[in-house]
Protein backbone atom coordinates (compact mmCIF):
# COMPACT_ATOMS: atom_id res chain seq x y z
CA UNK A 1 0.00 0.00 0.00
CA UNK A 2 2.64 2.15 0.84
CA UNK A 3 4.70 1.62 -2.26
CA UNK A 4 1.37 3.02 -4.38
CA UNK A 5 1.81 6.52 -3.34
CA UNK A 6 4.91 6.30 -5.08
CA UNK A 7 4.04 4.72 -8.17
CA UNK A 8 1.26 7.20 -8.28
CA UNK A 9 3.14 10.15 -7.75
CA UNK A 10 5.39 9.54 -10.66
CA UNK A 11 2.03 9.85 -13.17
CA UNK A 12 0.74 12.25 -10.61
CA UNK A 13 -0.11 14.52 -13.53
CA UNK A 14 -2.01 11.88 -15.01
CA UNK A 15 -4.01 10.88 -11.92
CA UNK A 16 -4.49 13.91 -9.54
CA UNK A 17 -6.98 16.26 -9.83
CA UNK A 18 -4.60 19.35 -10.73
CA UNK A 19 -3.81 22.44 -8.05
CA UNK A 20 -5.99 20.28 -5.17
CA UNK A 21 -4.70 18.95 -1.79
CA UNK A 22 -5.31 18.00 1.12
CA UNK A 23 -3.34 18.37 4.11
CA UNK A 24 -4.65 16.82 7.87
CA UNK A 25 -4.18 19.02 11.10
CA UNK A 26 -3.68 15.70 13.56
CA UNK A 27 -4.48 17.21 16.95
CA UNK A 28 -3.67 15.09 20.36
CA UNK A 29 -3.95 15.82 23.89
CA UNK A 30 -1.02 14.35 26.08
CA UNK A 31 -3.09 15.19 29.49
CA UNK A 32 -1.09 18.29 30.09
CA UNK A 33 -1.27 19.97 26.65
CA UNK A 34 -2.70 19.61 23.03
CA UNK A 35 0.00 18.41 20.40
CA UNK A 36 -0.31 17.97 16.52
CA UNK A 37 1.58 15.01 14.17
CA UNK A 38 4.45 16.74 11.78
CA UNK A 39 6.62 14.75 9.35
CA UNK A 40 9.96 15.74 8.27
CA UNK A 41 10.81 15.02 4.96
CA UNK A 42 13.90 12.72 3.96
CA UNK A 43 16.90 14.97 3.00
CA UNK A 44 15.79 18.50 4.40
CA UNK A 45 15.52 20.48 7.47
CA UNK A 46 11.48 20.81 6.62
CA UNK A 47 8.62 19.86 8.50
CA UNK A 48 4.99 19.23 6.97
CA UNK A 49 1.78 18.60 7.85
CA UNK A 50 0.58 14.98 6.91
CA UNK A 51 -0.99 15.70 2.99
CA UNK A 52 -1.04 14.60 -0.38
CA UNK A 53 -3.26 14.37 -3.42
CA UNK A 54 -7.20 13.42 -4.48
CA UNK A 55 -7.74 10.49 -7.37
CA UNK A 56 -9.20 12.14 -10.35
CA UNK A 57 -12.38 9.47 -9.35
CA UNK A 58 -11.91 9.53 -5.76
CA UNK A 59 -14.46 11.62 -2.96
CA UNK A 60 -12.51 14.21 -0.88
CA UNK A 61 -13.16 12.21 2.61
CA UNK A 62 -11.87 8.97 0.86
CA UNK A 63 -8.75 10.39 -0.06
CA UNK A 64 -7.93 12.50 3.74
CA UNK A 65 -8.35 8.74 4.98
CA UNK A 66 -5.83 7.27 3.00
CA UNK A 67 -3.79 10.45 2.94
CA UNK A 68 -3.02 10.31 6.39
CA UNK A 69 -2.74 6.44 6.42
CA UNK A 70 -0.55 6.19 3.98
CA UNK A 71 1.65 9.28 5.13
CA UNK A 72 1.34 8.43 8.92
CA UNK A 73 -0.13 4.62 9.21
CA UNK A 74 -2.88 5.96 10.98
CA UNK A 75 -6.43 4.59 10.68
CA UNK A 76 -9.86 4.75 11.19
CA UNK A 77 -9.31 8.58 12.07
CA UNK A 78 -11.64 11.07 12.84
CA UNK A 79 -11.31 13.00 10.05
CA UNK A 80 -13.50 16.62 9.32
CA UNK A 81 -12.66 19.31 6.45
CA UNK A 82 -12.68 22.69 8.31
CA UNK A 83 -11.32 25.22 5.29
CA UNK A 84 -9.87 25.53 2.22
CA UNK A 85 -6.72 27.47 1.09
CA UNK A 86 -6.32 29.02 -1.55
CA UNK A 87 -4.10 32.52 -1.70
CA UNK A 88 -2.84 32.81 -4.59
CA UNK A 89 1.33 31.77 -3.70
CA UNK A 90 0.52 29.95 -0.78
CA UNK A 91 2.28 27.12 -2.10
CA UNK A 92 5.37 29.11 -2.73
CA UNK A 93 8.43 27.90 -0.56
CA UNK A 94 10.26 29.80 2.04
CA UNK A 95 13.19 31.08 0.58
CA UNK A 96 14.76 30.42 3.65
CA UNK A 97 14.00 26.60 3.31
CA UNK A 98 16.10 24.87 1.00
CA UNK A 99 14.38 22.48 -0.79
CA UNK A 100 13.99 21.07 -4.53
CA UNK A 101 11.23 19.07 -4.25
CA UNK A 102 11.40 17.03 -7.51
CA UNK A 103 15.04 16.06 -6.59
CA UNK A 104 14.42 15.02 -3.24
CA UNK A 105 11.34 13.14 -4.46
CA UNK A 106 13.36 11.72 -7.13
CA UNK A 107 10.53 12.62 -9.61
CA UNK A 108 10.34 13.01 -13.13
CA UNK A 109 11.56 16.17 -14.51
CA UNK A 110 8.30 16.20 -16.32
CA UNK A 111 6.62 16.49 -12.92
CA UNK A 112 8.26 19.79 -12.26
CA UNK A 113 5.54 22.48 -13.62
CA UNK A 114 2.87 20.27 -12.53
CA UNK A 115 4.32 20.73 -9.09
CA UNK A 116 4.88 24.17 -9.33
CA UNK A 117 1.35 25.31 -10.24
CA UNK A 118 -0.71 26.88 -7.93
CA UNK A 119 -2.06 24.40 -5.43
CA UNK A 120 -4.87 24.81 -3.29
CA UNK A 121 -5.69 22.76 -0.15
CA UNK A 122 -8.31 21.31 1.96
CA UNK A 123 -7.17 21.61 5.39
CA UNK A 124 -9.02 18.42 7.27
CA UNK A 125 -8.64 18.21 10.95
CA UNK A 126 -8.29 15.00 13.09
CA UNK A 127 -8.80 14.59 16.60
CA UNK A 128 -6.71 11.26 18.29
CA UNK A 129 -5.62 9.74 21.53
CA UNK A 130 -2.12 10.19 21.82
CA UNK A 131 -1.60 7.03 24.19
CA UNK A 132 -3.74 4.78 21.85
CA UNK A 133 -1.79 5.66 18.35
CA UNK A 134 1.59 4.96 16.68
CA UNK A 135 1.87 7.18 13.80
CA UNK A 136 4.89 6.12 11.78
CA UNK A 137 6.57 7.87 9.02
CA UNK A 138 6.30 7.18 5.28
CA UNK A 139 8.69 6.58 2.55
CA UNK A 140 8.99 10.36 2.00
CA UNK A 141 9.81 11.04 5.81
CA UNK A 142 12.81 10.59 8.15
CA UNK A 143 10.43 11.67 11.64
CA UNK A 144 6.30 11.57 12.36
CA UNK A 145 6.50 12.95 15.92
CA UNK A 146 3.98 15.25 18.09
CA UNK A 147 5.06 18.63 19.07
CA UNK A 148 3.46 21.08 21.68
CA UNK A 149 1.47 24.28 19.69
CA UNK A 150 4.20 26.26 21.81
CA UNK A 151 7.15 24.01 20.10
CA UNK A 152 5.95 23.88 16.56
CA UNK A 153 9.02 24.45 14.24
CA UNK A 154 9.37 25.97 11.36
CA UNK A 155 6.98 24.35 9.00
CA UNK A 156 6.83 24.93 4.51
CA UNK A 157 4.04 26.96 2.68
CA UNK A 158 1.75 28.12 4.82
CA UNK A 159 0.98 24.98 7.21
CA UNK A 160 1.50 26.49 10.29
CA UNK A 161 -1.84 28.68 8.91
CA UNK A 162 -3.28 25.66 8.57
CA UNK A 163 -2.56 24.90 11.92
CA UNK A 164 -3.52 27.80 13.61
CA UNK A 165 -7.04 27.93 11.56
CA UNK A 166 -7.62 24.74 12.70
CA UNK A 167 -7.15 25.72 16.49
CA UNK A 168 -9.30 28.36 15.81
CA UNK A 169 -12.45 26.23 14.51
CA UNK A 170 -11.47 23.72 16.78
CA UNK A 171 -12.91 26.55 19.70
CA UNK A 172 -15.30 27.75 17.75
CA UNK A 173 -16.99 24.59 17.23
CA UNK A 174 -16.20 23.14 20.46
CA UNK A 175 -20.05 22.30 20.82
CA UNK A 176 -20.04 20.26 18.19
CA UNK A 177 -16.71 18.52 18.10
CA UNK A 178 -16.59 15.39 19.93
CA UNK A 179 -13.44 16.87 21.91
CA UNK A 180 -13.42 14.89 24.94
CA UNK A 181 -14.37 11.87 23.86
CA UNK A 182 -11.84 11.44 21.14
CA UNK A 183 -9.22 13.07 23.21
CA UNK A 184 -9.20 11.97 26.70
CA UNK A 185 -8.81 8.86 27.64
CA UNK A 186 -11.41 6.41 27.98
CA UNK A 187 -11.43 7.17 32.03
CA UNK A 188 -10.43 10.69 33.29
CA UNK A 189 -10.54 12.81 35.82
CA UNK A 190 -12.47 16.05 36.15
CA UNK A 191 -9.52 18.02 36.14
CA UNK A 192 -7.88 16.26 32.90
CA UNK A 193 -11.24 17.37 31.41
CA UNK A 194 -10.75 21.12 32.81
CA UNK A 195 -7.62 20.67 31.30
CA UNK A 196 -8.67 19.98 28.01
CA UNK A 197 -10.95 22.74 27.85
CA UNK A 198 -9.08 25.24 28.71
CA UNK A 199 -5.77 24.22 26.26
CA UNK A 200 -8.44 24.71 23.66
CA UNK A 201 -10.08 27.74 24.89
CA UNK A 202 -6.69 29.24 25.74
CA UNK A 203 -8.06 30.77 28.87
CA UNK A 204 -8.26 29.65 32.43
CA UNK A 205 -11.81 27.97 33.41
CA UNK A 206 -13.52 28.52 37.21
CA UNK A 207 -13.33 25.28 38.61
CA UNK A 208 -16.76 25.22 40.22
CA UNK A 209 -18.34 27.32 36.90
CA UNK A 210 -17.25 24.52 34.53
CA UNK A 211 -18.17 21.45 37.38
CA UNK A 212 -21.85 22.46 37.58
CA UNK A 213 -22.11 23.03 33.59
CA UNK A 214 -20.52 19.81 32.55
CA UNK A 215 -22.64 18.27 35.42
CA UNK A 216 -25.92 19.71 33.93
CA UNK A 217 -25.05 18.20 30.63
CA UNK A 218 -25.92 14.79 32.28
CA UNK A 219 -23.25 12.90 30.16
CA UNK A 220 -21.14 11.55 32.59
CA UNK A 221 -20.93 8.33 34.26
CA UNK A 222 -18.82 8.71 37.80
CA UNK A 223 -16.41 5.27 37.94
CA UNK A 224 -14.12 4.58 41.40
CA UNK A 225 -11.39 7.00 41.99
CA UNK A 226 -8.12 6.91 40.54
CA UNK A 227 -5.64 4.70 42.21
CA UNK A 228 -2.81 7.31 43.15
CA UNK A 229 -1.79 9.34 46.42
CA UNK A 230 -4.05 9.49 49.15
CA UNK A 231 -7.14 7.81 49.10
CA UNK A 232 -9.33 10.09 51.16
CA UNK A 233 -7.74 13.03 48.18
CA UNK A 234 -7.72 10.77 44.78
CA UNK A 235 -10.06 12.23 42.32
CA UNK A 236 -12.94 10.11 41.36
CA UNK A 237 -12.75 8.42 37.45
CA UNK A 238 -15.21 9.07 34.65
CA UNK A 239 -16.31 8.23 31.54
CA UNK A 240 -18.60 9.56 28.89
CA UNK A 241 -22.36 8.04 28.41
CA UNK A 242 -21.40 7.23 24.66
CA UNK A 243 -25.90 7.56 24.16
CA UNK A 244 -26.22 10.88 25.69
CA UNK A 245 -22.97 12.30 24.56
CA UNK A 246 -24.20 11.76 21.05
CA UNK A 247 -26.66 13.62 21.40
CA UNK A 248 -25.57 15.92 23.21
CA UNK A 249 -22.67 16.55 20.28
CA UNK A 250 -25.58 16.83 17.76
CA UNK A 251 -27.33 19.55 19.43
CA UNK A 252 -24.79 21.33 20.47
CA UNK A 253 -22.81 20.53 23.80
CA UNK A 254 -24.09 24.26 25.31
CA UNK A 255 -20.44 24.25 27.04
CA UNK A 256 -19.80 27.38 25.47
CA UNK B 1 -18.46 44.59 -15.44
CA UNK B 2 -21.06 42.53 -16.32
CA UNK B 3 -20.02 41.76 -20.19
CA UNK B 4 -17.03 40.69 -18.82
CA UNK B 5 -18.19 37.86 -17.64
CA UNK B 6 -19.22 36.72 -21.36
CA UNK B 7 -16.19 37.30 -22.28
CA UNK B 8 -13.96 35.13 -19.79
CA UNK B 9 -16.88 32.34 -20.25
CA UNK B 10 -15.80 32.10 -23.88
CA UNK B 11 -12.00 31.46 -22.61
CA UNK B 12 -13.10 29.44 -19.47
CA UNK B 13 -10.65 26.97 -20.19
CA UNK B 14 -7.47 29.81 -20.32
CA UNK B 15 -8.43 32.00 -17.77
CA UNK B 16 -9.82 29.74 -14.92
CA UNK B 17 -8.67 27.17 -12.93
CA UNK B 18 -9.85 23.84 -14.23
CA UNK B 19 -12.54 21.93 -11.82
CA UNK B 20 -13.22 24.55 -9.46
CA UNK B 21 -16.10 27.07 -8.87
CA UNK B 22 -17.31 28.80 -6.17
CA UNK B 23 -21.54 28.64 -5.30
CA UNK B 24 -23.20 31.44 -2.36
CA UNK B 25 -25.53 30.84 -0.06
CA UNK B 26 -26.88 34.22 0.48
CA UNK B 27 -29.38 34.64 3.26
CA UNK B 28 -32.19 36.95 4.31
CA UNK B 29 -34.71 37.47 7.09
CA UNK B 30 -37.81 39.03 7.04
CA UNK B 31 -38.78 39.19 9.62
CA UNK B 32 -40.69 35.96 10.17
CA UNK B 33 -38.41 33.84 8.38
CA UNK B 34 -35.12 32.85 6.85
CA UNK B 35 -34.88 33.13 2.86
CA UNK B 36 -32.35 32.64 0.07
CA UNK B 37 -31.11 34.24 -3.12
CA UNK B 38 -31.97 32.23 -5.90
CA UNK B 39 -31.18 32.75 -9.75
CA UNK B 40 -33.32 31.18 -12.88
CA UNK B 41 -31.47 30.62 -15.92
CA UNK B 42 -32.38 32.25 -19.05
CA UNK B 43 -34.09 29.67 -21.00
CA UNK B 44 -34.77 26.78 -18.98
CA UNK B 45 -36.79 25.96 -15.79
CA UNK B 46 -34.21 25.55 -13.78
CA UNK B 47 -32.69 27.72 -10.46
CA UNK B 48 -29.43 27.55 -8.80
CA UNK B 49 -27.33 29.56 -6.61
CA UNK B 50 -25.15 32.53 -7.48
CA UNK B 51 -21.94 30.67 -8.55
CA UNK B 52 -18.86 30.98 -10.81
CA UNK B 53 -15.04 30.31 -11.89
CA UNK B 54 -11.79 31.47 -9.71
CA UNK B 55 -9.23 33.13 -12.03
CA UNK B 56 -6.17 31.69 -11.80
CA UNK B 57 -4.30 34.23 -10.39
CA UNK B 58 -7.31 34.97 -8.08
CA UNK B 59 -7.72 34.80 -4.20
CA UNK B 60 -11.03 32.43 -2.82
CA UNK B 61 -11.79 35.51 -1.14
CA UNK B 62 -11.84 37.76 -3.79
CA UNK B 63 -13.25 35.74 -6.61
CA UNK B 64 -16.60 34.88 -4.34
CA UNK B 65 -16.77 38.65 -3.92
CA UNK B 66 -16.87 39.16 -7.87
CA UNK B 67 -19.14 36.12 -8.62
CA UNK B 68 -21.75 37.25 -6.10
CA UNK B 69 -21.79 40.70 -7.37
CA UNK B 70 -21.86 40.16 -11.06
CA UNK B 71 -24.70 37.37 -10.69
CA UNK B 72 -26.57 39.44 -8.54
CA UNK B 73 -25.44 43.06 -8.35
CA UNK B 74 -24.92 42.86 -4.45
CA UNK B 75 -22.08 44.57 -3.59
CA UNK B 76 -19.86 44.65 -0.47
CA UNK B 77 -21.10 41.49 0.99
CA UNK B 78 -20.01 39.32 4.17
CA UNK B 79 -19.18 36.34 3.03
CA UNK B 80 -17.31 33.23 4.71
CA UNK B 81 -16.43 30.04 3.09
CA UNK B 82 -18.43 27.14 5.15
CA UNK B 83 -17.48 23.80 3.32
CA UNK B 84 -15.91 22.34 0.08
CA UNK B 85 -18.30 19.99 -2.06
CA UNK B 86 -16.59 17.43 -3.53
CA UNK B 87 -18.76 14.35 -4.15
CA UNK B 88 -17.25 12.57 -7.76
CA UNK B 89 -20.26 12.75 -9.46
CA UNK B 90 -21.50 16.27 -8.08
CA UNK B 91 -22.08 18.01 -11.15
CA UNK B 92 -24.16 15.74 -12.67
CA UNK B 93 -27.45 17.07 -14.02
CA UNK B 94 -29.92 15.46 -12.99
CA UNK B 95 -31.83 13.60 -15.85
CA UNK B 96 -35.06 15.22 -15.07
CA UNK B 97 -33.54 18.83 -15.37
CA UNK B 98 -33.14 19.40 -19.24
CA UNK B 99 -30.56 21.52 -19.82
CA UNK B 100 -27.80 21.98 -22.74
CA UNK B 101 -25.59 24.37 -20.75
CA UNK B 102 -23.09 25.45 -23.65
CA UNK B 103 -26.09 25.69 -26.00
CA UNK B 104 -28.18 27.59 -22.92
CA UNK B 105 -25.04 30.19 -22.92
CA UNK B 106 -23.84 30.32 -26.90
CA UNK B 107 -20.41 29.10 -25.50
CA UNK B 108 -18.24 27.51 -27.92
CA UNK B 109 -18.34 23.88 -28.98
CA UNK B 110 -14.69 23.77 -27.50
CA UNK B 111 -15.82 24.54 -23.62
CA UNK B 112 -18.40 20.98 -23.50
CA UNK B 113 -15.49 19.06 -22.17
CA UNK B 114 -14.57 21.75 -19.93
CA UNK B 115 -17.90 22.03 -18.53
CA UNK B 116 -18.46 18.63 -18.20
CA UNK B 117 -15.08 17.55 -16.04
CA UNK B 118 -15.74 17.25 -12.42
CA UNK B 119 -16.05 20.42 -10.31
CA UNK B 120 -15.58 20.33 -6.69
CA UNK B 121 -17.10 23.83 -5.22
CA UNK B 122 -16.12 26.21 -2.62
CA UNK B 123 -19.55 26.80 -0.44
CA UNK B 124 -20.00 30.97 0.58
CA UNK B 125 -22.18 31.61 2.95
CA UNK B 126 -23.19 35.68 3.15
CA UNK B 127 -26.02 37.20 5.79
CA UNK B 128 -27.44 40.23 4.16
CA UNK B 129 -30.77 42.41 4.95
CA UNK B 130 -33.32 42.17 2.90
CA UNK B 131 -34.76 45.14 2.64
CA UNK B 132 -31.49 47.07 2.26
CA UNK B 133 -30.43 45.26 -1.08
CA UNK B 134 -32.19 45.20 -4.82
CA UNK B 135 -30.71 42.09 -6.17
CA UNK B 136 -30.82 41.47 -10.11
CA UNK B 137 -30.31 38.89 -12.27
CA UNK B 138 -27.34 38.56 -14.63
CA UNK B 139 -27.01 37.97 -18.24
CA UNK B 140 -27.31 34.30 -17.70
CA UNK B 141 -30.59 34.75 -15.73
CA UNK B 142 -34.28 35.67 -16.01
CA UNK B 143 -34.88 36.18 -12.31
CA UNK B 144 -33.34 36.38 -8.75
CA UNK B 145 -35.62 36.17 -6.47
CA UNK B 146 -35.29 35.14 -2.55
CA UNK B 147 -37.11 31.57 -1.19
CA UNK B 148 -38.08 30.72 2.28
CA UNK B 149 -36.78 27.59 2.87
CA UNK B 150 -39.79 25.57 2.56
CA UNK B 151 -40.16 26.84 -0.56
CA UNK B 152 -37.29 26.44 -2.20
CA UNK B 153 -37.60 25.30 -5.91
CA UNK B 154 -35.63 21.85 -7.64
CA UNK B 155 -32.38 22.89 -7.68
CA UNK B 156 -29.35 21.72 -10.21
CA UNK B 157 -26.88 19.72 -9.29
CA UNK B 158 -26.29 19.26 -5.30
CA UNK B 159 -27.44 23.35 -4.68
CA UNK B 160 -30.09 22.13 -2.14
CA UNK B 161 -27.17 20.07 -0.39
CA UNK B 162 -25.19 23.11 -0.24
CA UNK B 163 -28.08 24.96 1.08
CA UNK B 164 -28.74 22.74 4.01
CA UNK B 165 -24.61 22.21 4.86
CA UNK B 166 -24.70 27.08 5.24
CA UNK B 167 -27.54 26.58 7.11
CA UNK B 168 -25.99 23.75 9.22
CA UNK B 169 -22.73 25.75 9.67
CA UNK B 170 -25.16 28.78 10.68
CA UNK B 171 -26.53 27.00 13.53
CA UNK B 172 -23.25 25.82 14.85
CA UNK B 173 -21.28 29.31 14.41
CA UNK B 174 -24.26 30.46 15.70
CA UNK B 175 -22.21 32.19 18.52
CA UNK B 176 -19.67 33.69 16.18
CA UNK B 177 -21.79 34.88 13.28
CA UNK B 178 -22.85 38.11 13.40
CA UNK B 179 -26.40 36.96 13.01
CA UNK B 180 -28.10 39.55 14.75
CA UNK B 181 -26.25 42.49 13.21
CA UNK B 182 -26.69 41.41 9.64
CA UNK B 183 -30.10 39.99 8.89
CA UNK B 184 -32.18 42.33 11.67
CA UNK B 185 -32.98 45.95 10.66
CA UNK B 186 -30.99 48.52 12.68
CA UNK B 187 -33.59 48.75 15.33
CA UNK B 188 -35.67 45.84 16.13
CA UNK B 189 -37.97 44.35 18.93
CA UNK B 190 -36.88 41.83 21.59
CA UNK B 191 -39.66 39.62 19.44
CA UNK B 192 -37.93 40.33 16.25
CA UNK B 193 -34.05 38.97 17.81
CA UNK B 194 -35.82 36.11 19.26
CA UNK B 195 -37.80 34.72 15.97
CA UNK B 196 -34.85 34.79 14.26
CA UNK B 197 -32.57 33.14 16.83
CA UNK B 198 -35.93 30.51 16.30
CA UNK B 199 -35.49 30.10 12.90
CA UNK B 200 -31.64 29.72 12.77
CA UNK B 201 -32.12 26.94 15.98
CA UNK B 202 -35.74 25.42 14.21
CA UNK B 203 -36.98 25.45 17.73
CA UNK B 204 -39.16 27.64 20.02
CA UNK B 205 -37.16 29.37 22.78
CA UNK B 206 -38.45 30.04 26.24
CA UNK B 207 -39.26 34.29 25.95
CA UNK B 208 -37.86 34.58 29.24
CA UNK B 209 -34.67 32.52 29.08
CA UNK B 210 -33.71 33.85 25.91
CA UNK B 211 -34.65 37.39 27.20
CA UNK B 212 -32.20 36.92 30.52
CA UNK B 213 -29.49 35.62 28.36
CA UNK B 214 -29.38 38.09 25.61
CA UNK B 215 -29.48 41.04 28.13
CA UNK B 216 -26.48 39.28 30.64
CA UNK B 217 -24.22 39.22 27.52
CA UNK B 218 -24.88 43.70 27.31
CA UNK B 219 -24.64 44.22 23.63
CA UNK B 220 -28.01 45.79 23.47
CA UNK B 221 -29.16 50.08 23.55
CA UNK B 222 -32.66 49.92 24.73
CA UNK B 223 -34.12 53.16 22.52
CA UNK B 224 -37.65 54.38 22.21
CA UNK B 225 -40.61 52.27 21.75
CA UNK B 226 -42.48 51.08 18.45
CA UNK B 227 -45.23 53.57 17.51
CA UNK B 228 -47.12 50.89 16.51
CA UNK B 229 -50.53 49.84 18.08
CA UNK B 230 -51.72 50.69 21.63
CA UNK B 231 -48.84 52.95 23.39
CA UNK B 232 -48.41 51.44 26.53
CA UNK B 233 -48.59 47.20 24.56
CA UNK B 234 -45.70 48.85 22.28
CA UNK B 235 -42.55 46.96 22.51
CA UNK B 236 -38.93 48.58 23.17
CA UNK B 237 -36.85 48.91 19.83
CA UNK B 238 -33.83 47.91 20.14
CA UNK B 239 -29.74 48.24 18.75
CA UNK B 240 -26.46 46.47 19.29
CA UNK B 241 -23.51 48.55 20.57
CA UNK B 242 -21.74 47.90 17.42
CA UNK B 243 -18.11 47.70 20.06
CA UNK B 244 -19.65 45.29 22.57
CA UNK B 245 -21.12 43.10 20.16
CA UNK B 246 -17.95 42.67 17.82
CA UNK B 247 -15.85 41.81 20.97
CA UNK B 248 -18.61 39.18 22.02
CA UNK B 249 -18.42 37.97 18.48
CA UNK B 250 -14.89 37.43 18.58
CA UNK B 251 -15.27 35.53 22.14
CA UNK B 252 -18.50 33.77 21.02
CA UNK B 253 -21.22 34.70 21.92
CA UNK B 254 -22.24 32.75 24.48
CA UNK B 255 -25.64 32.14 23.61
CA UNK B 256 -26.08 28.34 22.68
Amino acid sequence: MLELIWKNLEKADELFIPGLSIDCVIIGFDGEQLKVLLLKWKGADAWTLPGGFVLKDEDLDTAAKKITYLRTHLKNLFLTQFEIFGRVSRNKLDPKIELDIPNLFKLPARLESWLAQRFITIGYLSLVKIADVNPKPDVFSEECAWFALDEIPTLVFDHQDIIDSALDRLRKQLNFLPVGKNLLPEKFTFPQLQKLYESILRQPLDRGNFQRKILKLDILERLEKLKEGKAHKAPYLYRFNQKKYQQKIEQGIGFL
